[in-house]
């Protein structure tokens, strides 16, 4: 196995033997060395957003004092589910590894086809309702940031 | 304006004028109560993750002492991006409102068309590149969940 994917792998087990979540690691890396490592705490930490990749880059990000990870690659054992890609993107990681296919994770009932079809706009099973309210008055805060000086964009 | 979206519109000041991050806001609501309240913290937690839905999602959990928010709301001055849609989705939140779209959104260069495309599996642009490794070892972790006793599925 991949050095980096054995300790995800490792990472994984932790979490699922002490049931702080599902069976899911990931590990982020920088120049061939590991700056974070984590595994699925949703259980534990009674957070759905807990996943073993959103973790890892908020450990990494704390550790290096930067929310740009370009620099860094990350492993995970699974493919992640659209909330932690997402995730990867924003931290621009650049590369990515995964074990397990997101039609394994279904087959033990992580299934995120339904995320995926929000996303994609398509429309069955259980949908979140969605309203779009108050958008005039809500269009203030980004004329606001626009016109923002000394402004950190991202 | 709705009284929770305008307090997701002040979270969203907040955080823009203290220089916190992006004009973001987010209330999640239960029985017309107001749960936890957030604004994008990107910039000052040095945290890609730190969306305003996210943080108003960990608040909520944490409070209510469970990762399932079933039974709540979630207002955002801002269409919710994939990450944020994602997780509202894993919170198992119902009805979500927003205030600017997407493309408000990408006017002021909050443009997250690209994750769009990549959860879509379109690849135009600056895409991250993905491999699939060690999936054979990978899916012992999976065997082990499935034969798992009293776990908990979530």
């Amino acid at each position: 196995m991949n050095k980096f994917m054995k300790i995800a792998f490792k990472e994984a087990i932790k979490g699922m033997r002490g049931n702080e979540g599902g069976p899911f690691g990931a590990v982020i890396v920088k120049d061939k060395k590991i700056i974070s490592k984590a595994h699925n705490k949703v259980i534990q930490a009674n957070d759905p957003t807990a996943h073993a990749e959103i973790t890892a880059i908020r450990k990494a990000c704390k550790k290096l004092k930067k929310f740009d990870l370009s620099d860094c690659e990350i492993y995970s054992s699974c493919e992640p589910c659209p909330m932690c890609l997402s995730a990867i993107y924003w931290a621009r990681i650049k590369k990515l590894y995964f074990g397990c296919t997101r039609k394994d994770a279904a087959k033990i009932d992580f299934d995120d086809e339904l995320i995926y079809d929000a996303i994609k706009g398509i429309k069955k099973g259980k949908q979140i309702e969605i309203s779009e309210i108050d958008r005039l008055e809500c269009l203030k805060l980004f004329d606001e940031w626009k016109n923002k000086k000394n402004k950190t964009q991202y």
